[in-house]
């Protein structure tokens, strides 16, 4: 049995990426692959229960939290993206690795070099095959994301600085390695949006839109 | 300001280590010094949070679990022990790093080089003046910790190789580490292992029982 193809969306608050990746996996899944439509954090029971200690906790010192969320990302990856990926699915993931760079790294300061020995303890090599990295300036993604009525997570309370930073973590990430990434303007309408990723995971992966 | 002291307890279940840490604590206090008592996983809201997860979850990959761990740790170091230990405080805690070592490392088969980078970013250094390993066979500790009518957590539910090896990890590090780390016969009732304890910190940090 063939491995499995593991594709990653990333990119800050309101790019749309839990959308995309819901209508991506339903495409694959109408071309007759076997898809496993998952998300970070969480994933996993373990993790789920990780994620909620994060998401809704009073915040923690930036190395704790990356180790927490690497905590989780290890629990996912080994209960649930490893053996997906080894039975030939298709696994869509919203958020992955580089969401802990760009947000602890790049929005609050944890050294790359912790970033660095945390994912190799986590994921024992393991990194996506595509990487659709959803690009959006954090004003007009954070009118979306409270357009759509989400009660801001903690994340999303911090200040148009941070989430500054982040964007530009992504969009260096996207450079450093642009095998594996695509950087996809996600202002425009979803649809245009998905079009591109139609094309782009045809370009990169092999897969007909 | 001189800084502090940190004194950890460690050791299998029912060898008496929260009684013993409370009862070192008040002796501490009683004699003048600043004294904060404090316990792992936890110590700190963040920690509590993760303690929680822990303790009360299904359980998680151990490698995974490790993390979790040292993420717990890290904000328990960083929000409760540097600033008490700064302070020119006695921080008395029961359980630590030794605690992961040898519950997850020698009782769960993590690698020790895994647990090495783990330690080294969460702690940065950080090491106790003196570790009181309170030593029991497991059936005795375990019978013990039935007795006092706790309900079971997940590690007390294992089965018995897996708390003889977590026995076996303690003496090793106590074996490694002999100026750090003092063995102390658990089996004895709780004075006479009280008496050993208070002349072990007199003879190790010099503070006279």
């Amino acid at each position: 049995m063939t491995r499995g193809r593991f594709i990653t969306f990333e990119g800050g608050e309101g790019g749309g990426k839990s959308t995309q990746a819901r209508w991506l996996a339903a495409h694959l899944a109408r071309q007759g692959l076997p898809v496993l439509l998952t998300r970070e954090p969480g994933g996993s029971a373990g993790a789920e229960a990780i994620r909620s200690v994060l998401l809704e906790g009073q915040g923690f010192d930036p190395v704790a939290e990356a180790m927490l969320m690497f905590a989780a990302r290890r629990e996912h990856v080994v209960a649930t993206i490893r053996p997906a990926l080894a039975a030939g699915m298709w696994v869509v993931c919203d958020r992955f690795a580089d969401s802990t760079r760009a947000y602890q790294c790049h929005g609050q300061g944890v050294a790359g070099e912790v970033y660095g020995r945390l994912a190799e303890l986590a994921l024992e090599g393991l990194a996506p095959d595509l990487t659709l990295i959803l690009d959006i300036a954090p004003e007009a993604g954070m009118a979306r994301a409270m357009a759509r009525g989400a009660a801001a997570d903690r994340y999303e309370r911090l200040d148009g600085g941070f989430h500054a930073r982040v964007r530009a973590g992504f969009l260096a990430i996207a450079a450093a390695e642009p095998h594996r990434c695509a950087v996809l303007d996600a202002a425009r309408p979803a649809e245009a949006v998905f079009a591109d990723i139609l094309s782009t995971v045809a370009a990169r992966l092999g897969r007909a839109a």
